[in-house]
This record gives C-alpha cells, sequence and structure tokens, in this order.
C-alpha cells in the first residue's frame, strides 16, 4: 500500500524557526511611521514588548524556539504530512498530492502556532495582560488558549457580526479563560464613538483594532497581539515548513510545487519560507503560489506601496501590495482572506521574483473544498479550501502535461466551526463576485498622499 | 524535555483486530430471538449482511483489516498516545498521565474506526444504501463521510430535537453525501404513527433506532448500520488499544490503570480489551475501568439480564448489563452515554471480574473537562470528560500513596461542536441529577417477563 503519512519523532523535531529577511536578495524597505519618518523600535514599545520588537527588526537567519514554547506546541506538533492518494485517484492526475495539516491543533488551525510563542515572550517581558481583535474567531481563540497556558489574561474584541452569527468561537475562548466581547463596544472611546452614531454597527476588523490597540495603551501591564503580517509572526509559522521538510527528506521527495492561501500571509509563509531558502540558495526551484481569493485581490490586482494595516491609520506604515486601507472587501465565507494588505516579508517575496500569486473565486474554491472532503474526509475552512483549489488546478495540468509532480500545499485549518459556508453553498447560495476595475481604483484613491517604495536595490 | 507524544510509522501499525471472545475465561450466554428462542444468524440478514453477521459471531481471536479499510482508517491514524504533563503538574501528580486522541479522525472522535470497516462490507456484500440512526450526531456523521469513501448511499434518522439544536452535524453529514432527516419523520409508519399521536414529539433514540430499522427492511439492497454494543463494532474498535500497546513498548511503559468512558460500550473495549487479553493471560495485571454517567449507572445500579436494544423491542435479546428498555435517561450534554445497556462483550467482561465500573455526576465531568482544556488545550467532548474525571481522581490517588503510576485513558473526541455544554456550565446553569432508587426499580420492571442468562460456567 502507499505511505500516506509521514510523523516525525520529537528528536527530528525542529528547534530554531527560520528567519527569510537574512537571505534576500535584495534589502526590504523600512516601515514608517504614521508621519513618513523612519520608525524605530522603541515607537512599537507600547504596544508589543521589547523581546517581540527585537524578532521584528532581527535579521539573524535561525532563532532559537524557547523549550517552554516547544513543550506546549508539541501538544499538537508535528502536525502530520498527508498524501492525499484518494483526491489524486479522483482526479485521475499523476501528481503526488501531499497535505500540511494544521487542523490538528485544539483551536482547529495554524494560528497557536505564533499565539504560544507571543504569550510567552509577554510573559517573560513581564506582560500580564494580551488584548487583540478577532474576526471570525481562529486568532481569538489560539489567543486564548495560549494565555491560559501562560497565565496571562486575555481580552478580545470580536466584530459584533462574527461574535453573533458565531457563538461557539465566543464559548471557546471563555472555556480557556478569556474575556470576549462584541466590537464595537463601550469600553473604549473608539467604540463608544461609533456606537453613539449607528448603535446597530455590525464592527469591522479595523474597528476591532483600533479597540484592541486602545484597550493595550490605556491599561497597565498589557500588550497587544496581532495574528498575521508581522514579521514575528510569519518567523514563528517558519515550523511549518521545517518540519515538512524533514518529512519529505524521510520519503526521498521534495515538492515541485508549494501552495498557500493568503489572507495576511502567515500561513502561506510558514509553509513556504523554508522552500523559498533553497530557491535563493539555488540548491532548488520549487514553483510557490500564493492564493488569495478573488474578492480580495491585493497581490493579483493591488499596487506595492506604502499603506497602513487598519481604517483609523494607527499602525506604522509597512511596504506591501495593497488594495488600500479603506478597501472593504465583499463578505466571502472565508473570513481570514478579507485584508486589504499582504505581509512585508511576502510582498518583499513577490518583488524578489520567488513565487507568484494567483486569485481564485469563491464557488471553484468551494467545489474544491467538497470533493477534497469526500475523498479525503476532513472538512477544510473557507480559508484553506483556496490552497486546494490551487492544488486542484495544478494537478490536472501535471495530468495534461502527463508530468509526475510532487505538489504540497498547507492545509491551515479545518471547517467545522465555519459549515454554514457549508450549507449556503449545497443550499445554491453562494455566488461569486465579479470585482470591477473602478472599485480597485477607488479604494487604491487612499493611497495617493501616501509615501513610495524605492526601487529594488 | 519530556517526551509527550508517541507516534508509530505505518509499517508498526496494526493489521488484525483483537477479538476477545476467544480469550474470556467462560462462555458467553448467546443472545436470542425477541420470542426467547435461540438466535440463528440467518435471522440477522435482512438487517445486516453476512460477512459482518460472521464477524459478530466469530470467537476467532485475530481477524485480518482488509487493506481497502486500512487506507481509509490511515488519514487519521495511528492516533497520537500523549502524555499531559501539564495536567500532571496541575495536579502535583507522580503519575504519569497519557490520552489517546482520537478526536483527530474527521468527524471528531473514535467513531469511523467501525464506520469505514462496515461500510466496506456491506459495499463488498453488494449493498447499495446504508440507514442508521444518529442522537447528538456523532455516528450518524462518521457512517456518511464512511458511506461516501466506498460510494454508498447514506440515511440518517437524528433524533429531532438534536437535529434542531445541532445543525452543523447535519451539514457535516450533508457535506459527505448523506440524506439526514428528523426522526420522527413522515417516511416510515413507525414515524407517522408517532406524529399522529404528537406532532410536535421532540424525538428519542429508540424511535430512530425503529425508524432506521424499518427503512433498511422496507427498502431494496439496504442494510442497517450500528454504531456501538454489538461484538462486530467492539472488534473494529480494537486497533485503538493494539495502537497503544505498540507506542507504550516504543517508550518503554505499560499502564498501570486504563480508563474509558462507556455508553454502549465501544470506545471502552476499543482501548482496554487488547489490555485485557494480557490480563486473562496473566502477564500483566492492569486496573481497567469503565465510567458511566452517575444519570445513566447501568453496570453499577443496572442488573446483569437478557434485555432489548430498543424500546420498541425490535432488536435480539442481548445478555447484558442493562437498566431496562424502557429507561428514559436525565437530558445530561453525554448524549452519547444516554443507553440503557451495556455491550454484551464488556457486560461479560464485569462479570469475569476482568474491570470496574464506577459512575460519575456530570458537574465532576465539567470540572474535569474545563482543566483539561486549560492545561492540555484539547476540549473534550461531554462524553470524554468521564475519562477525564476518573483519571484524575485516579492521579490524586497515585498523589496520595506517593505511586509513580502510569495511567492512560481513552480521549474518544473533542467537545468543540458539543461547546453548547460549556456554555451551560460556564453560565452556571448546569447541576447534577440525583437518581432515586424508586426510578431504577420502576425502570426495571420491564425486565421480569424477560429470559434471566444462566451462571457464569
Amino acid at each position: 500500500m502507499d505511505q500516506i503519512k509521514v510523523f516525525l519523532n520529537e528528536d527530528e523535531m525542529p528547534r530554531q524557526w527560520y528567519n527569510i529577511a537574512a537571505d534576500f536578495p535584495h534589502a526590504m524597505p523600512p516601515p514608517l511611521a504614521p508621519n513618513g519618518k523612519p520608525l524605530t523600535p522603541d515607537m512599537l514599545a507600547p504596544v508589543f514588548p521589547m523581546n517581540l520588537i527585537e524578532q521584528e527588526v532581527s535579521t539573524q537567519r535561525w532563532i532559537d524556539i524557547p523549550d517552554e514554547v516547544l513543550q506546549i506546541l508539541w501538544q499538537w506538533r508535528p502536525s502530520p504530512l498527508c498524501r492525499a492518494t484518494r483526491l489524486e485517484k479522483a482526479l485521475g492526475t499523476p501528481a503526488k498530492i501531499f497535505y500540511k495539516n494544521e487542523g490538528v491543533s485544539a483551536p482547529g488551525s495554524h494560528k497557536p502556532n505564533t499565539a504560544v510563542p507571543q504569550a510567552y515572550y509577554n510573559k517573560v517581558f513581564g506582560i500580564k495582560r494580551l488584548s487583540t481583535e478577532t474576526g471570525a474567531g481562529q486568532w481569538g481563540s489560539s489567543l486564548a488558549m495560549a494565555c491560559q497556558m501562560f497565565g496571562l489574561e486575555c481580552k478580545v474584541y470580536m466584530v459584533k457580526i462574527s461574535f453573533d452569527q458565531k457563538p461557539f468561537r465566543k464559548i471557546m475562548m471563555q472555556t480557556w479563560g478569556a474575556q470576549c466581547i462584541a466590537s464595537p463596544s463601550n469600553e473604549t472611546n473608539a467604540g463608544r464613538d461609533i456606537l453613539a452614531k449607528d448603535p446597530d454597527c455590525p464592527g469591522s476588523l479595523a474597528i476591532a483594532i483600533s479597540e484592541a490597540i486602545e484597550d493595550c495603551v490605556t491599561h497597565k501591564d498589557t500588550r497587544y497581539a496581532l495574528g498575521s503580517v508581522l514579521n514575528h509572526v510569519l518567523l514563528h509559522q517558519t515550523i511549518i515548513g521545517l518540519e515538512a521538510k524533514k518529512q519529505f527528506d524521510k520519503i526521498g521527495l521534495y515538492p515541485d510545487v508549494v501552495i498557500g492561501c493568503a489572507g495576511g500571509g502567515s500561513n502561506f509563509a510558514g509553509l513556504s519560507f523554508p522552500f523559498m531558502a533553497d530557491k535563493i540558495a539555488g540548491t532548488k526551484n520549487p514553483r510557490i503560489i500564493a492564493v488569495e481569493p478573488a474578492a480580495c485581490p491585493k497581490m493579483t490586482r493591488g499596487i506595492f506601496t506604502y499603506d497602513s494595516g487598519d481604517v483609523a491609520m494607527m499602525t506604522p506604515l509597512l511596504p506591501m501590495y495593497s488594495l488600500g486601507h479603506t478597501y472593504v472587501p465583499a463578505p466571502i465565507h472565508a473570513g481570514g482572506l478579507r485584508y486589504h494588505g499582504m505581509a512585508p516579508l511576502v510582498s518583499h517575496a513577490m518583488r524578489e521574483g520567488l513565487m507568484e500569486a494567483v486569485a481564485i473565486p469563491q464557488l471553484e474554491c468551494y467545489r474544491a473544498a467538497m470533493l477534497f472532503s469526500q475523498t479525503e474526509g476532513f472538512i477544510p475552512a473557507p480559508e484553506t479550501s483556496h490552497a486546494i483549489a490551487m492544488t486542484i488546478r495544478e494537478a490536472n495540468r501535471a495530468k495534461e502535461e502527463g508530468k509526475e509532480k510532487v505538489i504540497v500545499m498547507n492545509w491551515s485549518g479545518h471547517g467545522i466551526m465555519d459549515l454554514s459556508g457549508y450549507q449556503a453553498y449545497l443550499d445554491g447560495k453562494l455566488t461569486d463576485y465579479h470585482l470591477p476595475d473602478s472599485e480597485i481604483l477607488k479604494a487604491g484613491e487612499c493611497l495617493k498622499d501616501l509615501p513610495k517604495p524605492p526601487p529594488l536595490q
């Protein structure tokens, strides 16, 4: 019988994270303060602990994973590298399809890979309490679990419409000891201002970020935590790709194609950066593909620019692919991919020509998710379905070309807390959203007065 | 650092199931037809395929697992054997606590371990369609997935109150191609009769069983599938304990205590029977403990008798511990443990003195589940929390005695589709239900005219 699953023993597990910033051929443009001046580490100090700020600006190639962090990551890691033999058969492809199953963590996705070290470094720095925002709840529940493990308080501002629609995520956070409230809330000036104008406001990620940052800077011993986009977040996720490389070594294979879905960029980077290192070194040449939703196509239809991380422009300006911070994506079910910008490290890898980006519409993704569920059993998150759709395109191409390619995708999370999206699909209520150029141009207007990054040098 | 997780490579995986019926010191009483006469295999033929009936009556010690079944089980197996070091620390116990995580399957529990082979044997026998019932939905969704994998149709009668309260389970079944309808339904005589008398009937497992069996015998090429209680179901679950034994071998340990929660008995038997074999052989002497809810205490407060599997007495009479087939357990959240009887194989092991049973009330189980979630991350199913509560009792006892015991429990499933129970607990709305003797006696009245099994011989 075919080997269909590869594990690692604990003595084979990665003990360091990989920092791709050490290896890029060209320098990355630096982040800027909101006023356009250079950003210094101490300007971030009210929001993040200094040990994480050091990781954020580090150009050291390998960074040790503390034992206290490993001991918790190992509760669900290594995640299995699985061969999707039944999917291959259904497609009739000569390709070998592998998926790295990050759905095995307790919150159900890759998010705790960074939530755990973020809680740890805050704890070590003397912080007692973390604030954050969450949309659909994956990040908030991961940070809740991580804070519980290190005895930190955790306050989560959850976008109100999700808070009402997904009560299970809120209960999950409460089970892990976090306080989760609907945003906009009455607990911050930002929230009160909005409620005064619109008592029925359904909330947005941008509002929730403003509330979480205000909470952080107005509470003693509190810092803020973010689940994607930033360098240190992507760093922590590289454990995915480092494990995958060792797992492929064990079965004597190396992927020709590496695929991940991309919202803020962290799960995509987590799988792909360790393979990208081989590409930079010239020892291997895999195709590396980020998949974004057609409703939020920042890499395929946005521009590379300095932009803010939030609507209220409270964050530093980051050099990234963006549709503009005022862009409001259509309400697709893949909530985790509804973000206007792309992580600076991923954006830079695009500029370096180390990877490609593809945008796929929602219905093709749900069709892919259904085929995956019906062949491999596991029901993917709506975000993950984008990686599956691209994998199927590549497997079909391998069939046309008659090539026995090895494809690996990051299976970033399960969808069993997102089944209402499947219900809508099964009931024929989902549609694709065709984004006109005019809307892209309109959203991009907010970028015109922002500084422009220099050309690659 | 402590080793906290043990996997198996595919070449170490079990290739045969273990049939404890081959090894019991005394003969088991045979099942009887509803009229009290001996039951012959052909009497079961309208309901089960002959290859599964052969397994049901087999006394062969080892039964090969077909390759086609293994290839699917391996999508989530081997399940990891994990050390709960953070739980140990929280308890301050010298005991080493291990849990076998069956929550890693796609439906989230141990149930697909038997759903997959049942679908396979039906397929091989030429059956095109399976009918079944489900309460909370774990079994129905597992059978839906298994039928999808072998191209069988699947019809699930889901207890109406759960159908309405747990819409995600229904969507899960639909995603795997099954048809799931609320029971009582208009599609069977049994359902129509009940609806005629009570249009708002919330349903029960007993009604759903009647509907599923009627569906099976009135449809072409259809058979019925059951998720617990029967010998062949318990046989298929022994892969859990066989893996666990190999995993303990790898780290040079053997458990002193083996614990599982028990509703119909299948997850308990799955972990414990391979260890019980060593006890029968006299080579090892672990304590083996089944944990039932205080609200449904068939082994601790019921009697060993012949009883029917359903209220309508459509099933054969089985020799088992029972509270009586008319017993209606209180609506505790652990729906999978709300069954009046216990599997004949487990009941016989009790009579043989090979194991113990303990009943634990609901609130202690939720406290245990909270402690587990907050230390180990994974949120257990309400059923599983019973095994955790007993594990904590044993770990505390080891502390009192100053003994470094090895304890293993079957972590039978995750609870992230059962979070409403956690909400009720967190809101202080859960209570314990104290079952008076009078209620036990009243329920037992339905047993008085049924045949009595002979003494052990």
